[in-house]
C-alpha cells in the first residue's frame, strides 16, 4: 500500500520515483494522482516527501482534484523547450526533465515508473543517464516499487473491489436469469422471435447489465461453450448457439468505469442437465479451490498453492503443468493472481513465484480442467482478501451450481 | 500505412522490428494483430518478411484471427526458463528473446514498440542490448516506424474511422435532441421529476447512446458548461445543472468497442438564446475553422495550419499561444492531431512540428477561443480525411449551430 512507498524506496536504494505519462491504460499512474481524469501527468515522489503533481494548463481543475500539490506544467516551458530543439521531442524532453529536476532538487537514484512505448522509454531513460549529470537511471523490472506496494491494498481500496464484486455478482445472477428466461427447442435456447439464442446475444446482455451496474470491460467477457471452454482464454464464438447440457465457462473481469478497480470471476455450468463425465471434473475441480482456500495462510508462499493445485489434480488423474509442462489437457494456467487497478497484478499464485500472501492482499484462486477433444472445460474462480488479522474473506458471494435448471414447461 | 513499414525500417536501418506486451492499451500491437482479441503477444517484424505472432498456448485460436504466422509460446518453454532463471522474470525474459531470436535468426539491429511500464522497459532493453552478442537494441523515441505508418490510414481504416464518426454524430445529435425534450423553469432545464438536468444526467445518457452504438469512451466525454467551457479539458461537472444561455463544450471522442478506431469532433451550443459576445466568440472560431479547412492542402507542413488559426485569432484581436505562449485566454491548445487507434496521434497540427499532411492522413481540426473568467469557451472540431488524389473529405457530418432553440412552450 501507499505508505509502504518510503520503506521500498529505501530497501532500493531510490532517491526519487517518477511516474508518468499518459493516463489511459497507466495504473501507476491513475494509483499516484488518485482517480484524477488527467490525459497525462509526471508525479514526482522523493523519499520521505509528498509527491507533486505537474500537469498541463489547461487541466488545472482536474490535477485539483487528485488532492496532490500540483505544479502548472507551463512553469516549465515545454512548448520553448521544443521550439528551442527545432521540433526535436527527445531533447526537449530531456531538457524538460532536467528543469523539473532542478526545480524540485531531484538527484541521486531515479527510478522511472508509469506505461509507455517501449523503444521511447529506452531511448529516454537512456538519454537521461548519459546527458544528466548527478541523475543515476534505474529501471526496475520487477518486484518494483509499485507493484509491490500495489499487492496489498488499503481498507478503502479492498471496499472498492468488494462493491466491484457485489456488482459483478449481480451481472453473473442477472445473466443466468436471462438464460433461463428462454424457450428451449431442440436443445438449443430460442429467443421471442424464434431463432436460436448465440453467445453473441448472451454477450451483448452481459455488457448491458454491465454498463447498468457502472461497470466497464477492459476485455471482453469470456462466454465460451463446449470445446471453447476447454481452451482457457479462448472468448466463445458470437454465432455458438447456446444448448442444453454442455460446459460453459463465464469468467468476468469488470472495472470500475474510467479504469478503477477490477474484479474477476468465473463459473462453469450446464443449462438443464450436465454429462457424467462432467459432473465428475467439476466436482474435482470444486474439491481443488475447497482444498486450496482451506489451506490458505497469510505469510506463506502463494506458489505452494498452485503445487497443492497440481498435486491434488494429478492425485485425481489429471495431467497438469507441473509435471507436464506441454500439456494442452488438464490443469494448464497459472492457479490466480492479484488483483486491483490492473487485471492481473501480484501475488502471482504459480509454482515459480516468490510471492507471499501479505495482509492486504487481493487475489484470486481458480482451478480449471480443460479437454477440448472431449468438449469440454470447467473452471471456478473467487476472489479472497485477507486482512490484517490474517483473516481470509471469500469477496464472491455467488454459488457455484453445475446444473442450472432450465424452468419447467420451456 | 502498414506497406510502408519496410520501407520505413530501411530508412531507419531496422533489420527487426519487435512489437510486444499485453494488448489493452497497446494500439501498435493491436495494428499489428489486427484487432486479434489477443491478452498478449510478441510479434517479430523482418524487413521485408511477413510479421509472426507468438502467443499464449491458451489463445492458439484467438491467435489465429490475427491472420499472422503463428507460433505457440510454449515452443519456447518461458516458464521452464523462469524455472531455470530461479523465478528472475528479468534473467528469464532475456533467455526466452534469445531463444525466440535464434530460431527466426533475428540479429543486427533490432527495434522495439508496444506499450510497457517505462521503468521494465529501460531494464529488460539495456539487458538484451548488454548480454545478447550480436543484437543492437534500437529505441525510437519520435517518428518512429509505427507511429508514421500509422499515420496514414489505407481505405479499410478509413471507413472504419468513418463509420465510427457517423455513429458518433448519431450519439451528439441524439444528445441534442434529449435536451430539446426538457422544460425550462428559471433558465434551468428540468426533468419529469421536477429536478434540475445536470450535467451528470447528461453525460450518462451520452455514455448510454454511445454504448447502444458500440462505441465506448477511453476517457470521459467532455460536456462543460460556463466557466467550466472555458477550461479546454474541464470534462464538467457532474452537479451543474443545465441551463439556457451558457456556452456548453460537447467534445466526445469515442472509439470502436474493444480498443478500435476513434473519433473525435466537438460542438459549441447554447440552449435558447446566446449573449452577444458569445455570439461574436463563435463567429470567430468558426470562421477560422473556415479559413484554415479552405487553405488544406496535401503535401503542406501541418504546423502552418495552426500559425494560420493564431495569426487569424490574433488579427480578431484574441491573444494566442503563439504570441502568448502563457496565455489562458483566447486559443490555448493545438490546432489538431491525427486520430485512429490512439486518439492523438500523427500528424501534429502545432506550429513545432514538421509532420505533413499526406495522403491517407486522418486528423481533427479544432480551433478554440477561451475566457474562464468571463465564464465561456468556444471550441468546434472536426475530423478530415486526404485521399490519394490529395482531397480533403469532412468526415463529421454534422451542422455548426451555437443556438440550439427550445421548443415552444417548454
Amino acid at each position: 500500500m501507499k505508505a509502504d512507498l518510503d520503506r521500498l524506496m529505501a530497501e532500493r536504494n531510490i532517491d526519487t520515483a517518477v511516474v508518468m505519462g499518459s493516463l489511459a491504460g497507466n495504473p501507476t499512474l491513475y494509483y499516484m494522482v488518485n482517480g484524477a481524469r488527467l490525459t497525462s501527468g509526471i508525479v514526482i515522489k522523493k523519499r520521505h516527501e509528498l509527491p507533486v503533481l505537474i500537469h498541463s494548463s489547461i487541466e488545472r481543475d482536474e490535477a485539483a482534484k487528485s488532492g496532490l500539490e500540483t505544479i502548472d506544467m507551463k512553469h516549465y516551458g515545454y512548448v520553448e523547450l521544443l521550439r528551442e530543439a527545432g521540433g526535436d521531442r527527445l531533447v526537449a524532453m530531456v531538457a524538460l526533465l532536467t528543469r523539473i529536476f532542478q526545480d524540485r532538487h531531484v538527484s541521486g537514484r531515479v527510478a522511472f515508473y508509469g506505461t509507455e512505448d517501449r523503444g521511447a522509454a529506452y531511448s529516454l531513460l537512456r538519454a537521461v543517464d548519459e546527458q544528466m549529470p548527478g541523475i543515476d537511471v534505474v529501471g526496475e523490472y520487477d518486484n518494483d516499487v509499485f507493484t509491490v506496494a500495489r499487492a496489498t491494498k488499503e481498507l478503502a481500496e479492498v471496499e472498492r473491489i468488494r462493491e466491484v464484486g457485489r456488482r459483478t455478482v449481480a451481472a453473473v445472477d442477472a445473466t443466468i436469469q436471462f438464460l433461463r428466461c428462454h424457450r428451449v427447442r431442440a436443445e438449443a435456447l430460442v429467443k421471442e422471435d424464434g431463432a436460436a439464442l448465440t453467445v453473441g446475444d448472451v454477450k451483448r446482455f452481459v455488457r448491458r447489465t454491465l454498463f447498468d451496474q457502472e461497470l466497464e470491460e477492459e476485455v471482453e467477457t469470456i462466454f465460451a461453450i463446449g470445446r471453447d471452454a476447454g481452451i482457457p482464454h479462448s472468448h466463445g464464438e458470437d454465432d455458438d448457439v447456446v444448448q442444453l447440457g454442455q460446459s460453459i465457462v463465464f469468467d468476468i473481469f469488470p472495472r470500475e468505469r474510467g479504469g478503477g478497480y477490477f474484479f474477476d470471476m468465473t463459473r462453469t455450468f450446464c443449462l438443464g442437465y450436465a454429462p457424467a463425465e462432467l459432473r465428475s471434473v467439476f466436482q474435482d475441480v470444486q474439491a481443488c479451490l475447497d482444498t486450496v482456500v482451506s489451506a490458505l495462510e497469510v505469510g506463506q508462499r502463494a506458489g505452494r498453492y498452485h503445487e497443492m493445485a497440481c498435486e491434488f489434480f494429478e492425485s485425481r488423474g489429471h495431467p497438469t503443468m507441473c509435471s507436464e509442462p506441454a500439456t494442452e489437457e488438464g490443469f494448464v494456467h497459472t492457479l490466480g493472481h492479484g488483483i486491483g487497478l490492473s487485471l492481473h497484478e501480484r501475488p502471482s499464485v504459480h509454482d515459480v513465484s516468490d510471492d507471499v500472501l501479505e495482509a492486504g492482499a487481493v487475489f484470486t484462486i481458480e482451478p480449471g480442467l480443460y479437454y477440448p477433444d472431449r468438449g469440454f472445460g470447467v473452471r471456478l474462480e473467487d476472489v479472497y482478501y485477507v486482512d490484517e488479522q490474517g483473516v481470509f474473506h471469500n469477496l464472491t458471494n455467488y454459488p457455484k451450481q453445475l446444473v442450472i435448471e432450465m424452468p419447467a414447461g420451456t
